[in-house]
């Protein structure tokens, strides 16, 4: 198991930890099997998204805004709407490893998504072998 | 692989089975590696989610209620949107396992979500050493 | 590692591979343990999902389209839609195997969602022992 730390800068953000996993799957020395990413957070989650075109990140968090108003009418305090967009998001992605590498496709990566930021923050990353 | 029962009581519910999972996971012997927590019905989900102020969980349900609204115009019968929150909300959780126990964060616990009970229900709980 | 092909034929579709994943469990030679299915693309999903009744599929992708319309005022050209539901509906799936079976529902299979098709597009299925 690897428990690592990074400081989100934002409100709202996507971060791409894909290089992040990609050095957690070599230093766990296992060559093939699975990963899974794991936020402990609340306000947070974690998906396979594409990569390339930030402009993608904006519409993702734009649009998951409209869904899910930060001034919807909740009953929990101000940050409900964080808590509702990380229990439709998730908080683990599992992926396929091989040859010591996670198995992303061309346009994809992993990011950390923050809803209630900036805060430091944890993520688990835990390789099996298979 | 542990197959458990639960009895869901409303039409829409989360219900607590981080205790379950802790459980579950001392059960396998397994001290180190991954837990998968799965339901095999089609109207309802698995996430991780904040467990300690219950109106989070009623903004959650009321939010999903709202984005997927049980009158809308489906071709299906009348529990369209159930199955369709459980496409969005997803019926697996994937949780690192460490000294015997799930690592979830200090407001963190697994829920099972009921989108059209109440009804008997199973979860099927797999521990993978690792 | 199993890496196969699947031609997608609309636009936007839900694929019915749960066939596909039995095949693969049982070619793996693995008797216990956990199933991931997983997409290389980001602009599709994987879901377990009701596979009696096809009317669930046009309800649950018709909806899906309600919720990210493809007309949508996005910073990204003109696939975003396919982006933010294939960040929604997620990208991979784990399920447990038993008796060289992945334990689906009786209602429930797995799904690939083509949100950008038609395409050829690329499934990995990676069995753990366990």
């Amino acid at each position: 198991m690897q428990k690592l730390t990074i400081q989100t800068n934002h409100k709202s953000e996507m971060i791409d930890i894909t290089d992040i996993v990609k050095e957690a799957v070599i230093k766990s020395g296992i060559t093939n099997g699975i990963c899974n990413v794991f936020t402990p957070h609340t306000t947070t989650g974690i998906i396979l998204f594409e990569n390339v075109d930030p402009n993608l990140q904006r519409d993702y968090l734009g649009h998951l805004h409209k869904l899910v108003p930060s001034d919807g009418n909740y009953a929990h305090g101000k940050n409900a709407h964080a808590h509702i967009k990380s229990g439709i998001v998730g908080s683990s992605v599992t992926i396929p490893v091989e040859d010591a590498k996670p198995l992303f496709g061309d346009w994809q990566g992993v990011f950390y998504c923050e809803f209630d930021g900036p805060r430091e923050r944890k993520i688990y990353i835990k390789v099996i072998n298979g």
